[in-house]
């Protein structure tokens, strides 16, 4: 019978959620070239398919995951609905769903992965915050009050895990990172003023490569040109 | 047939949603003091009984205030529910439960008033937070990240609505309101560690009480012994 | 001979370092109203004139106005050099008198009156900070050191002394106040765009005023029409 | 004629600014490693000796930086002077020259080297902050002040120069790097609960090699055992 170590011993693995063309298709690149397994999540992704926001369907993609590759050494939660508007158009089903999307996904993903990764003693789990993580503006209430519940729910997270050995990090996406849907969705964005994918991709490497000596909770990423 | 603004005209309005015998109690009292109709709803409020996580009880609620007493002048929003453990312990209905009771609550109540007091052209809108809206604390996932929610929602409305001419405002809670309540929850505590419901009271009426010129958004209180 | 406490029981004592017929004035007014000795220091002030970031001339000044008046119950410091510019061009001895002017006289002004507070149990230090504070912004470089400077040597008196029972509280003043050098030094302003002086004076006079069991640390202060 | 740029097809240059045996020494061989060639300045450096704090003192060692190596690619600051103790304690020169060996130094570094990387188009400037950047404890009065000005200042710095192309970022150290000068400061101090140097080192260098469309501004940096 094949154990989970054996699995473990062949290529590390990491997973992620909410896995799009832009960044998600980067960081999985990245990590690939070293050895990496890339798994990507999301509703309509070709590799595993899962409604994240319900618990039942992320229990049996980690354990789907597990069988096949073993313990996962990062997860990056990147689920997101950049919802935006006047707070008196924002139908309460709208605002709901906008946290759903971003925290109860994350909830379910850190369920799932957290206590396998205490097992193994090791591992990474990285969130994807935005601006509106730090800033509630003006016409963000949905998406801000989401991103903020995001963070918070992360902080305590690394607090509670880091000490057991698991890493948690944050990263503060301040900017529209390029890619066909960032583009369709602002036509007028251009390349220069945008983060490039595998800029941000890099980064989300070094987190999960950091020692234990010399951890990050919390970062940034713009690109040059942004006003902050 | 009597109009709102001849209703207007005889009291000032304030309204607790969330309101309890400590911090509740102390704020409607020090309105009192000065000639307003307090309101206070809660489920089990001898006022008006209301579950705020449903929009269609607090629109009920509000109608009636406006019917009974004209638009209110100040509301605050002191729903919480006070989750505290171990993450893996946290179930999803309860990290979810935490964050509707905070979260979702105000975002009711917002939706009803808010259109209110724009009409009018004045009125404050507080929110009551805590040391877990700015830390995400180890054991505190659920809190912490309900917490950090509402903050992003009411900086969110802050900017949205005072250019508007309605004041929003946060109040950061850092540490333990005296009341029947929390001694049950925290028999240890003293009077000496605590914050008194009169004193926070106070902060709450200058809030309300600010000019257009100068409106605070967000401030903390805590007793004197209090570590932050 | 007539002791300290005696002096102490005829009225009570407001100190405006950094004196201006803006907000200085108007906080000495909203003090006086109600019974307290106002004094103030500057440079040119009519009443006590001192350079703040000379050690020795803070000391005699409140020597003397311990001699006059007893020990101050409210000390306020508002000493501050609005250096604006390209960093390239902001010459080092600028920079540094920005930061000599903000950071040094309270330095010399909290090393003068917390003995005394702390002998007497009882005192509140308020800091003017402003958006520089917590904002770096570009062409801001001399001021938001000095500013950020200032805010971390009050957080860290606050929590010094606050268990002593001296109350430290830091005001984020975010927008101008609505002074005669205001306007000189920003002829395009609005009254309806800046901060009321009056309403200002206000919240400092409630952070004086509040009692030990529920003390404010930071709060923030803008017009209802400032963008943040 | 040797030109400017004949000189930087050689290697690319480091310059670390308050250089020691702990992480100054790591992040030099971090970037040797890659064929950086590494610059140390201190006062008591084998390589290039200034006091920092004195602008012609800075303004000679680049210039002679320049001359041997060309224009450096990065310059990381590391200069602070640890005070700590009660607030009563504190002399007023020694919170001032907490202040000066941090935020003048930094302002005398980035005032010779900004001219320089705003003309090659390119560079990266790296302030080092620690937990006292962003919370002033208790008998931290001094070197949490120093320590604010030193983030104002790079806010401000980043905010100016990354739109002209010159990368400026603060990293704030949560926790004790090892080294043989804490070992004597913190005799109880264990490495399993300090900062890996080589870790840190590797951070720095990430930062200094991040793209144009992806860079960070502020990240921390703390052991995995760390309470934050």
């Amino acid at each position: 019978m094949e154990t989970n170590t054996a699995k473990r011993n062949t290529k590390p693995v990491v997973v992620i959620v909410g896995f799009g063309k832009g960044l998600g298709q980067a960081i999985a690149s990245r990590f690939e070239k070293v050895g990496y397994v890339a798994v990507g999540i999301s509703r309509t992704s070709p590799m595993i398919s899962a409604d994240t926001t319900i618990p039942a369907e992320v229990n049996k993609a980690f354990a789907k995951i597990e069988e096949q590759f073993g313990t996962p050494d990062t997860v990056i939660c990147n689920t997101a609905m950049l919802t935006m508007g006047p707070f008196l158009s924002t139908p309460a089903g709208v605002f709901e769903q906008t946290w759903r999307t971003a925290v109860m996904s994350t909830f379910n993903v850190a369920s799932a992965v957290l206590p396998r990764m205490v097992r193994a003693k090791r591992g990474t789990l990285i969130v994807t915050g935005a601006t509106a993580s730090i800033k509630g503006g003006k016409n963000f209430s949905a998406f801000s009050s989401a991103k903020f519940a995001l963070r918070g729910l992360t902080q305590s997270l690394a607090r509670e895990f880091q000490p057991q050995g698991v890493h948690v990090a944050h990263v503060l996406i301040d900017g529209i990172v390029w890619s066909e849907k960032s583009r369709e969705r602002f036509p007028e964005l251009q390349e220069e003023n945008a983060i490039s994918p595998s800029g941000a991709a890099n980064l989300y490497f070094t987190l999960a490569t950091q020692p234990k000596s010399a951890w990050s909770h919390e970062l940034d990423l713009r690109p040059y040109s942004e006003n902050f």
